[in-house]
């Protein structure tokens, strides 16, 4: 069975409602909740290396990710991110990160809602990062894409290929 | 874009409570609603084939499975499948089905459950018959495994590696 | 503030899913957890006489109902039933009890899937409990009826004014 | 069977997720589909006056409501209202309509997430409404205040008794 690092670094995925303030905030991440409900098997080690939304990472964030990539033992990553840079954040892995397969994913609604998109998501992504080779890759809409080949449609909300 | 072909055969994954007789049972798939829930966007095409528990599947019924993997046009394909005779319906399909990815998935929860692995196990199904090489595997509990080197667990409802 | 005695019998209510067989089966009652969902802050008891599905409930299981709303220290009552024969136990109940509020809920949907009406069902009697007059009252589908004027339409699943 | 007109404000009961912005807005009201959800057969009257924040409610926005209340055929009304100023509306509503009974309730998570208490609330007001004398009444938390005995604790988020 392969071993698998998930690293967290908030995004929609994770965003819960703060009922005292009746906002949107961050709290802890729902990976373990949601590996229970789709009774995962697979043996992986979750670590929180920040908890933001995409828009506000700067590039000191995306170094802290890449250096995180680089150092883990584990040859299969799955990272969870914000849509919106999600794409930026793939191509600096791309950067500097050799010999290991990554996969970032993500999600539309936040898990807390009843109609999120992110376990589906994230069966994807666990799924796709024991069988690609090494690669820096983005899964969503039940897709997935090499790092160069795609971007967030910011009006559809939907993951394309770059043709 | 790869076009798969779901075939939808019933299970526990798609048990719905009859609230007038009070007990499981089918009705339509919910295939199409979990993947608009997933915000899916894989081209793929959906036949139910038959809506039964897989215990109660015969071999009249698994030989009406294979023969549509190997008439229809698509050369990957996702079947939704009772967990408790997977493993046999992944065996004849084994002996009957060449050339073609073959992925079957299900759930140990009902879908209409909130507290499904249902969307999990879709978003891993889909993800791996895109990947995997021409062949018959079972995906479930996050892993996925060659159709003669698994087993369901019967105490633990847990998919496991044949040693 | 009152002080509300819930006494649990089952019923679809209370009915989860087995995973391991496959089934519908009784575990323990969700109602602490729905009173959480409901931030509720009204001071209950509660109590599990029995689970069972109520085809199953005898005139021994309905004395014991009975004897258990005589006894308890409190003059509100909310019972949790399966609603085939809830408006049998309302019966044997108002031939019992005297001097008390009693009002018998349930649900169509067991809790545990997502589509349930039982959190509905449990707000409303909770709120009647507190308001109504002594008597034997079932409240079901945003309603309320006094013990003799209702039955169950077993076609619809609608509970009806006796006219 | 009681005639019950619900005006529909807004708050958090029917915040939903944006999902191209990231943030919480509101859309159409959830009312239907929770009726539904709570298979209610309360024959009811559905009118949307306004879809805010109620931190955002002006003192025209409470002279519209008051308005409407007491140009309604209906004498039994039930108002879903945010929470944060729930109880000023209440305070407006008692100056202004007389000889009808009006319960307004709220949600602290919007219904949208599957963690809401707003399904719990509007059985709880619907029930009250069909029972309680004319006046105006908060109901939140499983229990319900006249509209001077209350006010919302902000640290804790739950309607408390003003003694």
């Amino acid at each position: 069975m392969t071993m698998i690092r998930i690293f967290v670094t908030g995004g929609t995925f994770d965003k819960t409602y703060d009922e005292i303030k009746g906002q949107l905030s961050f709290g802890e991440t729902h990976l373990p909740e949601m590996l229970r409900l789709g009774r995962s098997h697979v043996e992986v080690g979750i670590r929180t290396l920040m908890m933001i939304d995409s828009l506000d990472m700067t590039d000191v964030d995306r170094a802290l990710i890449v250096r995180n990539c680089q150092q883990c033992a584990e040859s299969c990553i799955v990272i969870t991110h914000g849509t919106d840079t999600m794409v930026d954040t793939a191509a600096a892995l791309a950067r500097g990160v050799a010999g290991k397969t990554v996969v970032l994913t993500g999600a539309m609604i936040p898990y807390a809602f009843g109609s999120s998109d992110g376990l589906f998501n994230l069966g994807s992504a666990l799924s796709l990062v024991q069988v690609l080779p090494p690669g820096v890759y983005v899964a969503m809409n039940g897709r997935y894409f090499e790092w160069n080949k795609v971007r967030k449609n910011r009006e559809t909300g939907v993951f394309e290929p770059i043709l």
